[in-house]
């Protein structure tokens, strides 16, 4: 069987989830949904399938430090510091040049680090067949998530032809697109033709080698000369020189888009990106009225907030309803959960004042 | 000149200002306005009248410790603690017994711990006036504030004919009316003959105790053998046993209301109870948005906010108007600026759950 390895993509911003994700502390830091850090609950869901010594890490250098505590069981030099971000085709780049020095016919999977995954048999299952399809063909391929919902914060897959009747059943790709707008993504889920991108890819080392060189030239340019200066001497003075110069751009525009061997393997294993504080609630038991708490959080004459609160301090909502209130030991937060998306907002206004950028 | 003293009530529970006040450190011992505790400030303004050690504090076993050092200035002897709430007409008769031990002809003050004053020469130069009139005739001499709104959370008192011409002028009170309803209020106001009653009372020793006698004689025969218990032993073992069972009564319904010999003085000095969050926002700058900000606190995309942040601690409001939003090490509240005056609801689960009693 093909050597496999699982590269864990762990270099978010945490932006979203402030003031419980910080910079050095992105979601796949917390223990957003469930007891361990998401990157932890990541690490333990592959590790059925494939050894600690072949699961890699790309992350920060901020987040090194927390990375380490929630990746315990992985040897220290599977974590591979990303010195800047470069999004996730030079990722994926990087992924694939670690993966080829260990070994260079091996099949790989990229996985984010930051997703609730409830049926864990059934994803294993999945990708162990997304490992033998993407191990014995020449195809780039991907588990796209059966949509719930008409959700515009994600690209779509649409399926082929059966490639493989299963189970599980591979299907050819026939498009990647891009975030569609509501009417689009109405009309997707309708059709049953489309599944959610969730950035879970698998594919041998030669074969998404060769859709670099063929749809991303320049990048792939790029990785050879940082595959030279890698095998000459120490990675992180070789990534701090070179990665930087990569091109800025996604995995999904610079190849899947544009590959005709891509496969499919729909998926259906209570997939959910957590996105933002709302995302949270399909997660928890609520109160009879419709809140969720979290730590010492009450709610007097309210109803479907999500109230959290850190380290025994008491947080007491007052006849409000929809809010997101979450404390932590030097910050709290206080919004309404339809503009949970507009955090960033606050976040530049720390960021732009010296007194307040250590709450980042 | 007839002796004076001031005595100061300081044993308010503090649930209106939670989670800033708490059970052992209500509003008079916060700096809610200004940078001293309200009782400090409260000392402070009437030291240019009476002398320290003529000054004296009623306060419960809870607030003790606090309430000493916010009167860092004054004899402990002075401070003085209510075994149990009992109403002001308890405590009133409790501060003539004190005075009494010290000079059975003193005139004296009682004054609330936890008023915003903000012409304090002005006050100075009425209470003195107020002594004066209290000292010199057989009369219950009370501050009248001239109402600037027709609130409803304030008793009223009726003005009648002059006593003295003055200045400052003493006109004769025609009644004391309880808090009325807000058309009554509008009455009061649009006639501009009534003032707020905010509890602030002058009188000889023996004026009020006759006014006792007469109106209150089962609180005046209590006061008797408390009298006795203080004269034999420890003023705390005597007020532990026989304190508890005084009726609890307020001193405007045991006294004022009953009584013909009552003098007003109306006053306009700046005067604001602070009875509540939203009150707090008269005595602070507000930003463009209308927000008042304490500590470190941000407001993005909300207006007429209340948010104030305890020890360095952020506190961030997003895309939310007219909310009160206060943080303190251990808890923090969320509420509506309307709903202010529920805060006791909250309390209430709070006093209910002993994992959260400690919060209270």
């Amino acid at each position: 069987m093909t050597e496999r390895f699982v590269v864990i993509m762990a270099g978010g911003r945490g932006e979203r989830f402030w003031p419980q994700s910080r910079l050095h502390k992105p979601k796949h830091l917390l223990p957003i949904v469930g007891r361990d850090p998401m990157l932890s609950q990541t690490i333990a869901r592959v590790l059925p399938l494939v050894p600690a010594k072949n699961i890699l890490i790309i992350t920060t250098r901020q987040q090194l430090a927390e990375v380490r505590k929630a990746s315990a069981g992985l040897p220290r030099r599977n974590l591979i510091v990303e010195p800047v971000g470069r999004d996730t085709a030079p990722a994926v780049g990087l992924a694939m040049l670690l993966v080829k020095q260990r070994n260079p016919e091996a099949v790989f999977a990229v996985l984010p680090a930051d997703h609730v995954i409830q049926d864990e048999a059934g994803f294993r299952t999945l990708l162990d067949a997304a490992f033998q399809a993407a191990g014995s063909a020449d195809e780039l391929v991907t588990l796209g998530i059966e949509p719930t919902e008409p959700a515009t914060g994600f690209g779509y897959i649409e399926r082929g032809k059966v490639w493989h009747s299963g189970p599980p059943a591979v299907l050819r790709a026939r498009r990647f697109v891009e975030k569609p707008s509501l009417a689009k993504a109405r009309a997707y889920l309708a059709s049953g033709r489309f599944c959610w991108n969730a950035g879970m890819f698998v594919w041998r080392v030669p074969v998404i080698a060769a859709a670099l060189r063929a749809h991303a030239p320049g990048l792939h340019a790029g990785l050879l000369g940082l595959e030279k200066a890698l095998r000459r001497g120490s990675p992180d003075r070789a990534l701090a020189r070179l990665y930087p110069a990569l091109p800025r751009i996604s995995i999904d525009y610079a190849v899947m888009e544009k590959s005709r061997n891509v496969l499919v393997l729909p998926a259906r294993f209570g997939w959910d990106d957590v996105g933002s504080w709302p995302a949270v609630e399909r997660h928890h038991g609520k109160d009879a009225d419709g809140n969720v708490l979290r730590g010492r959080a009450i709610v007097e004459g309210g109803r479907n907030n999500i109230v959290v609160s850190a380290d025994g301090h008491i947080t007491a909502v007052l006849g409000l309803d929809d809010l997101i209130v979450v404390h932590t030991p030097d910050a709290t937060l206080v919004c309404p959960k339809d503009r949970a998306q507009d955090i960033k907002l606050l976040l530049l206004r720390l960021a732009a004042d010296p007194a307040l950028k250590q709450h980042l």
